[in-house]
């Protein structure tokens, strides 16, 4: 894959959910039209990881990943909430948000998303508890940011766990 | 899969027409966020079929997805129509609303789309036809629910019927 | 694949970039649910190619097909600049028009998009350097339409030169 490609996937991983979030709920134009600085951010740590860095573990990249995860869920319950969609609504928007990235960029590197693969360790589930954390906080009208912050490290630590004791989903 | 991947795929067949449908409309939020129940029925389904059924047979399933397909196509064709588009461009709309979320659905499992593979029994020319008959009773001022029914039925009908005999479209 | 993907790929291809603008950008119902003939040009067009053309080279398709990348490409920039989003988010809308359609009916086809492999030769690049050339010309109060043009040229001319010589991105 060449630098385009490399540099597509960066904004698709790090666009994806949060457009499809916004699309999903009539929030346009999209979030990264208005702020030229998301995407030159997102195109400076493309090109510079494309070029300068040979090759990254995974396992370095399990905590921004998860980190990204908890954030981006906790966010797309936010924006749900604000328009005051339900709390089941607003739970399933945090985990669409929060794992639609990656699925968008597995799907246009012709692969199964990882996610929906048996054998994975939870992924959606801790994006799924850690949203209703921060989901029942705001119902018991605990302090947004700090309700965002605690659902956000609930996401990070439980898929923390979930690497290391190698969780997943019981099969039928 | 496991029980993520299986609910996503219910999640994905069941709403994807109509999500690309309101999305192409610009009828926001979409319809799923709008009523949870949607939602809980689909999650529910998902999970007692996961867990319970080890096995569905192809045959069986024929007339759910072809209800649905009809279902579908006259609702996309009904939501055109109230918006005062075209004709053709209410059929198409049908089309894409049947049609979406069963090629969602392969695209997210790594496959071609079965409706696109030369060999496979007429499926978007059902859905196009009922789509045209259900229009052409609007047209004509026949009541909205009778057309609906009849649009449906067409779809139905002719799709057991492409099965039942193997029909296909010409080749070159 | 029959006729009806045949049909399917076409409109993809066709209006798979602007349909990617209009959502992105809140114009919605999508350009071409607003006018049908776009629909009926492009579904004849692609019966007519399915039925009676065998087999066309890829190089007669390189021109038609750089054309569009140009043309589309300046029109996502201008529909961003319209509605007075920045340049570089106006250059991405244009990049973004021009190589969706592609990409899109890749995914469907179930293959890797052809613009993201390396040892491709220079596509979104070109689309790039157009675009940016096209918005510097209106920047400079250019005349619209001459800027359309000179952008959309330019694109046609630095792929053709890509084709011809082999041009690439270098690899890290």
């Amino acid at each position: 894959m060449d630098v385009v490609g490399a540099t597509t996937f960066a904004f698709v991983t790090a666009f994806g959910g949060g457009t499809l979030r916004d699309l999903l709920l009539g929030r346009t134009p999209i979030f990264w039209l208005m702020d030229p600085w998301l995407s030159i951010t997102t195109f400076a740590i493309a090109i510079i990881s494309f070029y300068l860095i040979n090759r990254i573990s995974d396992k370095l990249l399990l905590i921004p990943d998860a980190l990204g995860l908890g954030f981006f869920s906790v966010l797309g319950a936010t924006f749900a909430l604000q328009m005051n969609l339900s709390l089941l609504v607003a739970s399933l928007m945090g985990v669409v948000t929060g794992m639609f990235g990656g699925i968008l960029r597995d799907v246009l590197c012709n692969k199964i998303p990882h996610v929906f693969k048996s054998g994975t360790e939870l992924y959606a589930t801790c994006s799924f508890i850690g949203t209703w954390a921060f989901i029942i906080l705001i119902v018991f009208k605990v302090d947004t940011s700090l309700a965002s912050w605690l659902g956000t490290f609930t996401v990070l630590g439980l898929r923390i766990l979930a690497v290391r004791y190698r969780l997943t989903l019981p099969l039928p």
